[in-house]
C-alpha cells in the first residue's frame, strides 16, 4: 500500500512542470496568488499559466487552456468556479496531466449541489486516470528536490524534516509559523480540504515512505473509511512519529468542522482509544505540536518518565516540578551516592533535592559536573534544565553598560557570554554522549551564541517557558512508549530509532 | 490596614534616597549588579555606595558604613555576606533607614541556623523601626514617579499598570520578558524572597491601594498567616483584579517549594477552594497569568460566556470552538434574525453557524457588519475574532515582490494593508461603543499597522494562538463572576468597573 501510493503521490511532490488554471494578471484573485507563489518560492521546473484571455503572465507565456500545452504536465493547480471544473478537467485528461489540486472552494461543504458536484468531479478524474487534491484546499508545498509553494499564503519554510496533512489551510499556515520560530523545516505540507479524491490517510502513507520526512503533523476533521484508516495509520506510526490533532472534541467543534469541510468528526471518545491503539502522540494544541516534533527531531528517546531537572533559579524549578508531576513525569530523589558527589562539587547550602538548584550564581564546572551526575544515573531518563541562558544576557548588558574602562565590565562581560556557550555546547556532548534526552527552558536561551545554529544542527531543543518544555518532554515519552508498546505486541523490530 | 501598610511601603516604593550595602567595582558581584542597576535604570533621587574599601564606585561616592552616610536614607539594600547581616542592620538604625531590602541567601531556606539568624535579623530590624524585604529576594522596581530598578537581573520594563508580587525572583524575571511580548509595563515589582518580615500580603494591600496599579500578578510559595491572608486578599481582589500562582500543586512542587524558599505550601486542595472564596484567578502557567491581564487591561468585562467567533479560515474556528467549549464558554447558534441580517451581507455561501465562517476572501465592509451582528445581540457577550493579520500579511509580500509595474500590485498591496488596518481601528471602536469584549487570535495580527500603538493605548488584546485567546477570555469571565459573586454576597458596589 505504502509503496503504490509512494509512486501515484511523485507527480504531486517531484513535478517536472506545474501549471496554473485560472492564472490571473489581477493581484486581487488567487489564480494571480498561486502563480506568484511558485515563482517566488524559485520552483525550478516549467511553469504554465492557463487563461483565455492573457498571452502572459508574470513573464511567463499563458495558454488558452491545459490541452493546448505543448508538454503532458505532471501537476495541475486549479483556481478556476465550481462551475468551470468539469470542462477543465476534460481538458487536463486530454493534456495527459497526472495529478490535481483543486483550490476552488464550493463543493460539498456548502450543498447538497455542491456534493453532487464534487462526486461528479472525482469520477471524471478517476475515468481520465487524474488523481485529486481537495477540492476547498489551500494547496502544497514540497521543498525537495524543487522548491515547489502552490499554496495561498505568501510563506515559504526552508526545507527541513517535518511533514504535514492538514484538512484545514489555515491551521497549516499556522503551523508554518509556529515551526519558524523554532527554526525547523518542511518537507511536505499537504492542505487536503475536503477530500473527495486523495484523503489524509493517502498523504500519511506517502509521508511515511518520504526519505525527507522524519516527523509527521497532521490535522484532521474526518475519517472516511475507519477501517483502512487504523490499518495504515499504525503501520505509519510504526515507521515515524505521528503527532495528529483531531477537530470536533466537542458538539461546538463537531458542528464548526461540519460547515467546514463537510467532515462528519466522529465520537472523539472513541478517537481518543484508537489513538493508543495506532500509536498516535495527541497534543492539545498547535504549539504543543510543534514543540514535540522539535523535541523528537533533536533529542533521543527518554527509556523512561523519570526526569532530573537542573534549575538556575529555584522558583522554575517549584513550578516545573509541579508541571512534571502533573504530566505524569516523575521526580526521583537523588541517591545518597549522588549527593556525595554533589558534595563535592556544590557550594556548602546547595540543596541536595531534585530539582537541583544552582541558584544564581553557577559556574561552568559545577553546572556541567551536575548534569552529568544525573545523566550517568539509572535513575534518570533524561533532564530538564532551566534557565541557560541568563548569564549570556548579563554578559552582554555588561558589554554595552561599560561606564569606565577600569570596571573592567567589557572583559567580564564577554568572559561570561563565552562560559555560556562553551556550557551549552558542553550540555549537547554529554547529552549525545549519554543518550538521554536533555530539554531547555528558558526566557533567554536564544541569546546564547550559537543557539539558532544549534538548532538547525539537530542538537538543542529549547522552549521559552516551562510548561512548553514539560510538554514536549512528556512528547518523547509517549513515543518511546508507543514503540515498546509495538514491539511488545508485534514483535518485531522497528525502524525508529 | 491597607492605608496603613500604603504608608509603611511608601519609602519602598517612592524612596527620595537608596543605599546600596556591599557596592562592589567588581563586575563578578552582585553588589556591582544591583548598583549598575539602580544606575543604568534612571534613578533620580540621591545613590549611596557603601564598602569600607572603596572610595567610589560607577562614579558615586563610597561609604565605609551606612551610619556614615550624611543623611538619613529612605531604602537600603543589602548584599552582605549573612555573618554581617546584624552589623550592618545596626548601622541602618544609626543612619536612620526606614526599610531594607535583603537580597542575601543563605537563611531560613538553607538551615536550621540561618533560620535563627533570620529570626535575629526581623527583631533587630523592628527594635530599629526598620522593615524588611527578603532575605533571598532578587529586589525590587518602581517605574512611579522615579524609575527605580533596584533588582538583580538586567532587566528594565516600561511602566504600566501591573503591579507584581513574587516569592521567586525569577518567575518575577519570566514574567518581566512575557509581559514585554505583549507590549505591558509594570508599576512595582516585589521578588519577596523568605518573608521573614514583610510578606505577600502586605505587599498585596500596598497595590490595591496604589494609583498606578490596576492589575496584580502574585506567586506564592506559602501563607503564614492564613486567617489574615483570607481577610485581606478578600479586600484586594473586591479592589482590583488579582491573579495569583501557588507552587506545590504536587508533592514535588511541594518539596521543591521548601528548599527554595523554606516555605510550607500547605495542601492545594484547601488552596483551590479558597481562590473562589477570596476573589483570586488562578492560571496555570506564567504566560496563562500575562495573558489574563493583557485582556484585564484593555477589554470590558463580559457579563457571561456567551461568545462569538467570527474567522477568517475555517480551521481556526473549529479548534476555537473545542477550546472554547472545553473551557466552559458557550457557543450559541445565531438566531433567525441574524442569519436574515447576515444573508444580505456575506456570499450565499456563508456557513450561517457560530463561528462565522468569512472564508478567506473578506472584505471590510461584511467582517465589520458581521462583527455588530455578534455585538448588538443580546444573546452573545463577547467575540474572539480569528486571523486578522493576514491580508496585511498578503499585501507587504505584493509590495516586495512587484515583479513588473502593469502587475499593480504595489498599489493593491497598499490598499489591503490600508484596509485590514481601517478594519483594526473599526473593531477597537465597535468593541468600545458595545463595551462587549473582542480578543483577536492570529499568527500576523502584529503586522497591521498600528498594532503596537493600539495596544499600548489599551485598545487591544492579541494573541499568537486561539488557546490563548481562549483562555484570556475565560479570564474575563472569571473576574465577572467574582465580582458578581462578591456583590450577592457583600451587597456593597464594586469599585472595578
Amino acid at each position: 500500500m505504502g509503496r503504490e501510493i509512494y509512486s501515484t503521490l511523485k507527480p504531486l511532490f517531484h513535478p517536472r512542470s506545474v501549471a496554473i488554471v485560472g492564472a490571473s494578471r489581477d493581484p486581487k484573485k488567487w489564480g494571480f496568488h498561486l502563480l506568484l507563489n511558485v515563482v517566488k518560492g524559485g520552483y525550478a521546473g516549467r511553469i504554465y499559466p492557463v487563461n483565455p484571455r492573457e498571452k502572459e503572465i508574470l513573464g511567463f507565456q499563458a495558454y488558452p487552456t491545459v490541452a493546448q500545452i505543448p508538454q503532458a504536465v505532471d501537476l495541475v493547480v486549479l483556481v478556476v468556479p465550481p462551475s468551470d471544473i468539469l470542462r477543465v478537467l476534460s481538458e487536463c485528461g486530454r493534456n495527459g496531466a497526472l495529478i490535481g489540486v483543486v483550490i476552488t472552494a464550493g463543493f460539498g461543504e456548502i450543498s447538497r449541489e455542491g456534493k453532487k458536484l464534487e462526486g461528479e468531479m472525482v469520477r471524471l478524474a478517476r475515468s481520465l486516470g487524474i488523481r485529486l487534491v481537495g477540492p476547498n484546499c489551500q494547496g502544497i508545498v514540497s521543498t525537495n528536490p524543487s522548491r515547489l509553494y502552490a499554496h495561498m499564503p505568501p510563506q515559504f519554510p526552508e526545507p527541513g524534516p517535518l511533514g504535514v496533512v492538514s484538512q484545514s489551510g489555515n491551521l497549516a499556515t499556522s503551523i508554518i509559523e509556529l515551526a519558524n520560530s523554532m527554526y525547523l523545516g518542511f518537507s511536505r505540507i499537504i492542505s487536503s480540504g475536503n477530500e473527495a479524491d486523495l484523503q489524509t490517510i493517502d498523504f500519511l502513507e506517502y509521508l511515511a515512505e518520504d526519505p525527507q520526512t522524519e516527523v509527521i503533523l497532521s490535522y484532521l476533521e474526518g475519517i472516511k473509511d475507519g477501517e483502512r484508516f487504523i490499518r495504515a495509520v499504525k503501520k505509519v506510526s510504526s515507521q515515524k512519529p505521528l503527532l495528529m490533532m483531531k477537530a470536533g472534541q466537542t458538539e461546538a467543534g463537531v458542528k464548526a468542522a461540519f460547515s467546514h469541510t463537510g467532515a462528519l468528526t466522529g465520537s472523539d471518545d472513541l478517537f481518543e482509544g484508537l489513538c493508543q491503539q495506532m500509536g498516535i502522540i495527541r497534543p492539545e494544541t498547535l504549539e504543543e505540536m510543534v514543540d514535540i516534533a522539535a523535541a523528537l527531531l533533536t533529542q533521543p528517546l527518554p527509556k523512561g518518565r523519570r526526569v532530573g531537572i537542573l534549575t538556575l533559579g529555584g522558583g522554575w524549578g517549584v513550578l516545573a516540578a509541579d508541571y512534571c508531576a502533573k504530566a505524569g513525569l516523575t521526580l526521583p530523589q537523588l541517591s545518597p551516592g549522588m549527593v556525595k558527589t554533589l558534595d563535592k562539587v556544590l557550594p556548602p547550602w546547595w540543596n541536595r533535592i531534585n530539582p537541583i538548584d544552582m541558584v544564581a550564581g553557577y559556574r561552568k564546572g559545577d553546572l556541567i559536573q551536575s548534569l552529568e551526575v544525573f545523566l550517568s544515573s539509572r535513575q534518570f531518563d533524561g533532564v530538564l534544565m532551566l534557565g541557560l541562558g541568563w548569564r549570556a544576557t548579563r554578559g552582554g548588558f555588561l558589554q554595552v553598560s561599560a561606564l569606565t574602562p577600569e570596571d573592567k565590565m567589557e572583559a567580564v562581560g564577554h568572559d561570561w557570554i563565552e562560559e555560556e556557550q562553551k556550557i551549552f555546547a558542553e550540555v549537547q556532548e554529554l547529552g549525545r554522549r549519554y543518550a538521554k534526552p536533555i530539554l531547555f527552558a528558558s526566557d533567554m536561551v536564544h541569546l546564547v551564541p550559537g543557539y539558532a545554529e544549534s538548532i538547525r544542527r539537530r542538537r538543542v531543543a529549547a522552549y521559552p517557558s516551562l510548561h512548553r518544555a514539560v510538554r514536549a518532554y512528556l512528547g518523547l515519552v509517549e513515543r518511546h512508549e508507543i514503540l515498546k508498546r509495538m514491539q511488545e505486541t508485534v514483535g518485531s523490530r522497528v525502524p525508529w530509532k
